[in-house]
């Protein structure tokens, strides 16, 4: 098996359940972390700061850097930067997604924006839905930092940013760019922090149609763990398969 | 010409223009009304109830009985009720659908609906969207009272019910049943009002994609109007025509 020098990690369903613990998690960025590979978490929840995700992630016993928080909120920001020195940007959005674009520089506007950005919003209304579409027909690019169709809760699956972005998708007839897993955007943004080639950096996942496409995507060898979405039997469904497959983190081989 | 013996009519951009009056509109209805000819408004608009329509369009000039307007909402009432007796539903909407539903004796529930019914409401939050995937997967059937995606405002062209009915549609992979023009449902349901058989009413209406596809997909003659939507030169994109085409309602021989 080959030694990677680099690991992309999903959170949800691979280092945790929700606020459930998963017990393998812990040990496998121990293993990382005494073999010295750096890692970088890679997350389409654009609701939640880094801060935030790794105080989570430490709560689980599971030793993290704030900068090894890597959120579609983080690349969207720099998506943006990239294009349009001193952009205005329409945000529906909580927390993360608003803190990632002004960290960046951006200027939060309600009219005559640059860009028109959409993430989870649970306190969207329609008269964000309005300026949102109207933001668009005056020919503001169009960017949505992921396409999950569905949040799992304790209350069953709740609406992802995903299905929100298509009122404004369907309403103005214009797609969205969308940012996050499986998108390569993110991928590509990720590797760059991580600072280690494609070529030498696994992802890992537990969801084959965002994490592991996303690695697919990005032309990078995959690792399916099937502690969350994916299972064994979803798994024959689909032609490409990931690179390797695992019931749980604790039977990887590091090398 | 053909001397029609019954007519369905479109409202916004054939009677009036939001909140503007077309001069033209008034001399049509009362010519009809002289003739003996029966009449009914077919309207998209589940969020006001028949008798609000009417009285705007009494404000206009145009003589008008409550009964006298159809609407998707009483649509989607009789479409509920002939398929299951004391139906529970979870609705998504203002005043014209509620009012609808529980006129035909429908019990409006927050949990456990047998329908899903989704009109344009512009109080819409994630805790209703919520609701609503909820429901669908839980087997609920899946209806929206119309598929329009923009609303036309002072402001521009805001988010319509079938870009919000799509959050469910996306989430749920579930795809709704559309009641409204141009789906023929609604089409079929006035006919039945109006106790004139298809061959000899005539589908009058400014919106090719809506009102004259309705008249089209329920297999009737048509009169499109260029006082709204589709203007001379969107009309060469379609395939099938109208059966007549005038540029206000006063050019129109009755026989």
């Amino acid at each position: 098996m080959k030694s990677y020098k680099g690991y992309l990690i999903d959170l949800d369903g691979t280092m945790y359940r929700g606020s459930e613990q998963i017990a393998e998690a812990a040990g496998f960025i121990n293993e990382l972390r005494q073999r010295n590979i750096p890692y970088l978490f890679v997350t389409n929840n654009s609701s939640r700061t880094p801060a935030q995700v790794a105080e989570k992630l430490r709560n689980f016993g599971i030793e993290t850097d704030n900068k090894q928080v890597f959120t579609t909120s983080m690349a969207t920001a720099n998506f943006i930067a990239e294009r349009k020195v001193d952009a205005t940007v329409y945000v529906i959005g909580e927390e993360g997604i608003r803190n990632a674009l002004q960290e960046k520089g951006l200027e939060l506007v309600e009219e005559n924006a640059d860009f028109l950005v959409m993430g989870i919003d649970r306190a969207i209304n329609y008269e964000k839905l309005t300026k949102a579409c109207l933001a668009v027909r005056n020919g503001a690019a169009f960017i949505s930092t992921n396409g999950d169709i569905a949040i799992p809760t304790e209350r069953g699956l709740q609406p992802g940013n995903g299905a929100i972005t298509s009122v404004v998708a369907v309403s103005t007839q214009v797609k969205p760019i969308f940012i996050g897993k499986p998108e390569s955007i993110i991928i590509e943004q990720a590797l760059q922090v991580l600072g280690v080639s494609k070529e030498e950096v696994i992802m890992v996942g537990d969801n084959y149609d965002t994490d592991i496409m996303a690695g697919i995507n990005a032309g990078m060898d995959t690792l399916l763990v099937h502690t969350g979405v994916t299972k064994k039997e979803h798994l024959l469904q689909y032609e490409k398969q990931p690179t390797f497959v695992v019931d749980t983190l604790a039977d990887w081989q590091f090398e």
